[in-house]
């Protein structure tokens, strides 16, 4: 089984759960991803706890939500969607007409086969989302009557959320962050975590060695942040190297990234190169189309070196917080190409240095038999790379830098670089 | 009456007098302005004071100049024009043919109905200045004899200049600076008083709440400013946010300006910003063709953020520094756009920022009823304008920063971040 | 004579020599050059001293070299041409077949009738260059067998330079530095020693009243700047304005620089502020295309601000490192050339700056006789250079930062820059 197909399997069986910001959703959806990494912590933070300017919402939970007319038949019925109940609605149990329903109804004329995802946590409302097609049938007839019952809690309980830290070998960090809150949909979000778990499991398995420290969270989207910087903003402001967020990163189209506020941290370098190199044709997007958790990690006064990974931006694609972002929509090769890019970013940063040559003036290669043999002027090329590398490596400019002034992929002094590490000619710094 | 109508009142009020950079000429102008401003107050530096390199000259008044003939007939005469007489002139009172008359005379070959402005302010000399057309007639008897005379005066006296202070709630100043010693042209140099002591009245009746201190001078060119700024150098040091040096800002053609010497302080950034979104045509000049008081208030050791604003540039229009500069050539509507542009640039300086989000992360908006109401996509587009401000504002970024970054006016977030503040959101730094 | 067959005369006497980094063909080539400049020291490291990284070699010496067939027909002399031996070949006196004999060969199958430069300073072994024409030749016998003999010694000895210090009134210093290691190539390199020493010779005979200190370098490539760095480094570093390695410098086709590792020293804005007004079609390289001794003045940990002044660039031409670069691929005025491109730049960095203005505001420049006596339009365009100067003249923007900003030469800028300074209202900073 490809790796991707692996990922597409957790996005399958994750699929079906009512997840929203807090509530039982969230939770089966973190100790699922906690059977691929049993060493992943769950944390809760209390209804009613201030986090900055934000307040930790009631916790929510759902039974059962339906329409049904006078002949008890579910016309609209959460069972067979959870995204046509308004996400946060308080409950409501009662008979009214279509008219009166109306008002709490939400479609989309454009799409009149989609089911909307709406939201309100923040204010207590209730509604109901279903396609334009049943809503202007429904309309039909203004008056009849329709039994409307969404069967929910909203009490004291905890905000919850997954944190899994990876020891380097240095307590410089990489943060990943994704967000796990949206119910029934699989490129925004499950693609996130999805992908987050895939390369955590990979980080744990297979970069024993790693000097950064990995941060992998699994939040609710905006209040989880939130409440995670309200513990370890300092924490996170002394040591972070660089941040991703992973959003919408599995179907197959383009890949794309949202630059950091001041689009030229690590974070923003690091992907640009390998998007450049490896995908010519990506979008980025600047700071002011933001929309994802680097809202909260960018924010003035929080200012951390924070960007989000994507194939389709969010808001972007006609699927977007609709029924139609389903199972089919993602794919295991979209899935894998988001995972490899992940996995090229990290490596890179993992290497990236500046370096730092251990002579004053050119060290003497050929003690060292990192010469060729012979001057010969044909030999000379083939040690250009080395040569540029040791020149260049005076403990301000790192990989990238060099990489772009010598019109190479930085990935290719990697090698090198290690190289002359071992024969003791350079050092590695770590980012700063 | 419209401003504009009133204005050019003023400069027609004002055109007769006979200005230098001293004597009555000024000191009846600076009187004539008093009674539109009355707190403005009028000081002197005595003649013979040293002002950094220069020395105050001598006091000079003018009663009578002309060029007669042998039969009394005066063929050149002040009275006609105050252009006549070479500004600072020496006194004479001589019968000499046109011969040795014409090595004192000027005239413009290229415009030969034009009378040129000449002024010989630091080496004693005397002059007449006369349309090219009479002096070619006047050559055609080299030996006719003339009666020269001009009746002036210079003594001790004193240089003086208006000087008024409008408080604001802080300390941080905006400097308005023209020059009134020109006499007889309006655009060059009436239209500057008189645009800015409109100025000076709408921000004395209509802006109560200013935040910033108005420091606004009238002064003989050159001179003036040098005077001032041995008197004031250090306060302008640590209190200016941005000034501006009016001149020729009646006409009705392009508008323009001239940048400081560094060429991106808050007072050039704010009119590039004003100009672009107003007057997309008008021309921008590097301090390299500076020619105006700018001079002296971005001379190095001084390198105050003060920059030019015109319409058309002065040394750039035929008209500039000869009779033609007269009554017709600034209109109503000329300076009302010079007045308007001027009252343009104060407003956003007030507004300016930098702002700071006072909370960690983004604030909580719907709390505050800044949310719209329900989370569907079409009303996002709503908040972008407010939640991007709030993003940027990090106590660096003012509002033209953020404004060229979102491609809209400053002037629209100005509305935005006043309804922030209001809400305690957002606070207000003032420019540095 | 012109300066350009003076010049030529040297490298004509010194092609001769059999240079090498050690030896006596660069002590009698420094020699030759202590007889144009006494005042020139010759220094000496001993063999095995370690600088830096690298290892002082042992001292060689080569007597005679040739291939010799059978009948004692030499078909390979060193008496030919230096070019014949590999430099720093161990001795050899053995009879062997032509077959035996290739492997020690080296030729050029793309330019059949040149004789390659080849060295192996840090490797013991020997070799013999040769036209690829002959060596064909000779394989048509494969079996045929020669008495091979190089009568070299490699002895324990001194690495040699020749430093000329040229005090001026300050104690900044320009850098002149050019290698002379290389046996009977003209153009590389002994258009560098000779054209360097005719500067010299210049500085010290026409250049009396000189601000910096020059100091003045003839070296063994890349060696040789090591051990002088070792011994002088942080003189260097605290008062090195510029530096110019001169390579390559003789023959008549484009000029051409490789800028310092930073590309925005004094030395890379001067050249590129010369070259641009002079030579507008030369070649600019990056120190990526680095190849001489700018290569240790400019690693990491050393960063002076060096960068080497060129005609044709190393390893471009075709001659280059073979026998074609001779006698007559360097010209007299191909050296003149040179010789007067290094004048121009040293004659701006004196007279560089930054200015700074002594007053506060404008100077009054009538009082001083520097304002054109009437104050008419005409006139007035006439100062404005003048008036530039001052304006910017503020302790940070030299001749450079003004000249580019008025698109002129910076020389037009000297005259008028000494002119305000004789009247005491400018002064001169050196520059940092």
């Amino acid at each position: 089984m490809t790796i991707g197909s692996e990922i597409h399997g957790w996005v399958t069986d994750l699929f079906p759960l009512c997840r929203s910001i807090t509530g039982d959703g969230i939770r089966e959806s973190l100790r699922y991803l906690q059977r691929i990494l049993p060493e992943m912590k769950i944390h809760g933070v209390s209804s009613g706890t201030r986090v900055f300017d934000w307040t930790v919402p009631l916790e929510w939970n759902i039974k059962d939500a339906f329409i049904a007319n006078e002949g008890g038949e579910r016309v609209v019925d959460l069972s067979q969607n959870n995204l046509h109940v308004v996400n946060y609605s308080e409950p409501i149990d009662e008979w009214m007409t279509f008219e009166e329903l109306d008002r709490n109804l939400h479609s989309l004329p454009d799409q009149p086969d989609a089911v909307p995802y709406v939201t309100s946590y923040y204010r207590r409302r209730w509604g109901f989302c279903l396609t334009h097609r049943l809503r202007d049938q429904l309309r039909q007839e203004p008056f009849r009557r329709y039994h409307v019952k969404i069967d929910t809690t909203l009490e004291s309980g905890e905000l919850i959320y997954g944190e899994l830290i990876l020891p380097g070998s240095t307590s410089r960090e990489i943060l990943l962050s994704t967000y796990l809150c949206h119910p029934s949909m699989a490129n925004d979000n499950l693609s996130g975590p999805c992908v987050q778990a895939a390369v955590a499991r990979w980080l744990r398995d297979f970069v024993p060695d790693r000097r950064m420290t990995y941060r992998i969270l699994f939040l609710a989207e905006t209040i989880g942040p939130l409440a995670y910087l309200k513990r370890h903003l300092e924490t996170l402001q002394e040591n972070l190297v660089a941040g991703f967020v992973l959003a919408c990163i599995g179907d197959d189209r383009r890949y794309s990234f949202v630059a950091s506020r001041s689009g030229s941290t690590t974070a923003d370098r690091v992907v640009r190169h390998i998007l450049r190199h490896d995908h010519p044709d990506h979008d980025e997007y600047s700071f002011v189309d933001r929309g994802s958790d680097e809202r909260q990690y960018c924010s003035p006064g929080v200012d951390l070196p924070v960007c989000t990974l994507m194939r389709s931006k969010f808001d972007t694609f006609p699927e977007y917080h609709t029924s139609k972002d389903d199972l089919a929509f993602v794919t295991p090769s979209g899935l894998e190409g988001g995972y490899r890019l992940v996995r090229e970013c990290l490596g890179l940063i993992e290497e990236l240095g500046p370096y730092r040559c251990r002579t004053i003036g050119e060290p003497h290669l050929s003690t060292r038999g990192l010469y060729p043999d012979f001057g010969l002027r044909d030999s000379w090329t083939k040690v250009r790379t080395m040569m540029n590398l040791l020149a260049y490596s005076d403990g301000h400019h790192d990989l990238i830098d060099i990489a772009d002034l010598l019109e190479i992929d930085a990935r290719e002094l990697v090698v090198v670089a290690r190289d002359l590490v071992d024969h003791g000619v350079l050092e590695l710094d770590l980012p700063s």
